[in-house]
């Protein structure tokens, strides 16, 4: 694939005389005032077209190319977005979009509080298979319409967010939870595994769903279980998502109650591999950046909600420049509070060089990156989606960029991560299928949703009150 | 005014019969699913109605009772924002308008060569009075968009940012500059100072021009300017609006130099006074705190900026805490490279549980008020603007909540802070006029202001070319 990439992008695609005078007649044609491909890094191809056929990116052309190549029923069906960006669809790396439903429930908590008193008495009394699908649901159409077309969730029932990812048909890695303490979705570790194992097979063959192993955290899962995830995971080829290193306090605990700080356990029980997908990652030495650098473990960042829950500051221009791959997340909407990857893509820019001291760290093209190409290669996917290259699936947002708030335009990666409102984006697709055109959300009924959640509202309110 | 809110917002305004049967005339009556009036602190009214009166507050009601005792005109052409928070319009403590044109011509660079190679050069070529219309009128648009209806500026040509305020209808302090040397708009602090006098003569009956002294930092203005701005503000009756402590390296400079700090320069120079009004202030001691809390001396906070450009951390709990009046900017497009008042309490809010390592830190009603009341209090203006209250202009901004990411909802302050785009504001009242309805500017020519816009783009891109 990078070689023919290489030809398209590398040569003018104009001296591809093609062999045969045929025309080109795809299942879609977008026109765009910019594409933005991501890989390579920092391109912007002014006036271009990205070709669709079978879900797939099969060619990228300068729009005159396009339109001389093109048949008169491609060209007459042809989508023209002409003051807009066309980017590959954002990738929200770590969520549990079921929390949707608690958005702003409790804010300006300290962490204990909030856990203790509002979210675990919610959560014990309202989660089950109902909550979970409506929840996910409100999820789906706000990411959608924010440009997200692939999230990795972490919660409990991920059957229901299952069936909401076919429905919606976005795309998403489901981390099924894994936690030593009974839940509604299991009674103990072996079940958790057991669930999950069951939803790999079953999904084995599904280009929208990717089931992983999402052990909670290093305090709430013991070494039996992670041992047999790690074991498991390797068996079943699957990637494993966890939170690790959320606070110092977190580390600080392990250290204390046993000596081990939680990396050092997690490598002791062979967890650290390109498999293991850690979020968070707030509390490191220069020797665990090391490790987790030479075994090609991959780091989520949640800039917005680390700063809200004061999980202490992750240093994504230290654990890049060792050769870290740093995905994009917005955590859950319970503690973020929505699930806007322009935002997060801005916070992360921002926050990164005031951590690293230095104004050049995480430059605007590095932070898109993150939040596509970068989400990719955490959930497993990098030769999928993540970027506008040939061959793979057609997951894309446009953005419009005729908005006051976008003048004048100098830069357009610039203007994607530090002036866009997430409002902007007017277009998605995920495999080629729209998703949202025009602003308007073509895989949701936005009313019902609307009329769920109200009732879903209700019901938190009344728990809410009797807790 | 204080006793006549009491009334009304103390005891049901139902109980105040009116003691004689006539209806009520306002000019205007919005009635609001949320009316949000920031003082008192937290509160939130349902259904209730505003009713504007000469441009000002005259009545805040039950929407019921206002349904009751409007007269059948007034009814009539009332405004109903069905699924809306009314709030006081946003006030923009810091920031230099006409930069907007500059808007990410320069990011992801160190703050000097930021500064020496992109932003100076630039400006040396461009800002005249034209440049100075243009970008103002296009910082205009994307405030009134955002909410924003009063802010702070500091840049050349004050006198062409006075006259885009008064057509577009909005408010502002113009703190026109001084600084040591020489720039197409003065000579030296003398003309600065001069032409600051002229202008605050000129407008000193003007309901929304208010001028400032605005010398540019400690490190940009000798002393003898300094104390004759200083006694020239007392006699004028006129606030200093500065830039202070923007950096531990501009304070570290300023010690090496002359022993001194520039927080004690200041003092000794007899400026600190409820007039002063610092901008960043991110490198204080307990001492400085301390003295700037006694002294009534206000601060502007510019998060986004601050961040970004690696200017260190204000420490705003702390100074609030203290007892510091500290207000939200955004300094200026170059630098944040937005306008966005939501996005700027959304990242003060968050930022300041990071830095003050208390997840309570700035909760969301605070960061609201920093947004509108404590800027207006800085801008020595809180008995003008700055809340819904009774008397004052109704300078207002509808914010609609309709929107999926803002489902569900349990509390409006907390989504109006942590997950409202500035996209949402739908509606925006100066004084009573419309500066926007139902998302259209009216008192700005979109077309007219994307044309000219479209000019000084290659007017910049052209002086950037020949750098």
């Amino acid at each position: 694939m990078t070689g023919y990439n290489a030809i398209i992008f590398g040569e003018s695609a104009a001296d591809m005389t093609p062999s045969t005078p045929s025309k080109l007649s795809p299942d879609l044609a977008l026109f765009a005032r910019w594409v933005v491909p991501v890989a390579p890094a920092q391109q912007v191809l002014e006036d271009h077209a990205v070709l669709i056929n079978g879900g797939r990116i099969s060619h990228i052309l300068p729009a005159t190319e396009a339109e001389a190549r093109l048949s008169s029923e491609a060209l007459e069906s042809a989508v023209h977005l002409r003051h807009h960006a066309l980017i590959p669809g954002l990738v929200n790396a770590h969520g549990h979009a079921a929390m949707s439903l608690l958005r702003g429930i409790g804010d300006d908590m300290p962490l204990k509080a909030w856990l203790e008193e509002k979210i675990w008495p919610l959560e014990g009394k309202l989660v089950d298979a109902e909550f979970v699908e409506a929840g996910t649901r409100l999820a789906a159409a706000e990411m959608i319409l924010s440009g997200t077309t692939c999230f990795s969730d972490n919660y409990f029932f991920p059957e229901s967010a299952a069936r909401v990812v076919t429905e919606t048909k976005l795309r998403a890695q489901l981390a099924c939870p894994v936690i030593d303490f009974p839940t509604p979705w299991a009674r103990d570790a072996d079940e958790y595994i057991e669930k999950t194992t069951q939803l790999s097979d079953q999904y084995r063959h599904d280009e929208r769903i990717h089931i992983a192993f999402g052990p909670h955290s290093p305090y709430s899962v013991s070494d039996a279980p992670l041992m047999k995830i790690a074991a498991l995971a390797e068996e079943l080829d699957l990637p494993i998502h966890m939170h690790v290193h959320e606070t110092q306090a977190e580390v600080d605990a392990a250290q204390q109650d046993t000596g081990e700080r939680p990396l050092a356990r997690l490598t002791r029980l062979g967890l650290l591999s390109p498999r293991l997908f850690c979020t968070h990652m707030t509390a490191l030495t220069e020797a665990e950046i090391a490790q987790i650098a030479s075994s090609g473990t991959h780091v989520a960042h949640c800039p917005e909600s680390n700063l809200k829950l004061v999980s202490g500051f992750c240093e994504v221009d230290k654990l890049q420049r060792a050769g870290i791959n740093v995905a994009l997340g917005t955590d859950g909407c319970a503690s973020n509070n929505d699930l806007d990857m322009f935002s997060e893509m801005r916070t992360a820019a921002q926050l990164a060089k005031a951590v690293a001291g230095d104004a050049t760290a995480l430059p605007a093209h590095a932070a898109l990156a993150m939040a596509t190409i970068n989400g990719a290669r955490a959930l497993g996917l990098e030769s999928e989606i993540g970027s506008i290259e040939i061959g793979k699936f057609a997951d894309l947002a446009a953005i419009d960029l005729s908005s006051i708030n976008s003048q004048p335009l100098y830069d357009v990666i610039s203007h994607l991560v530090y002036s866009t409102q997430a409002s902007q984006v007017s277009d998605v697709w995920s495999g080629g299928h729209a998703l949202l055109r025009a602003g308007e959300l073509q895989t949701i009924d936005r009313a019902a949703l609307l009329k769920t959640t109200q009732i879903w509202q209700q019901r938190v309110l009344e728990a809410s009150a009797n807790a």
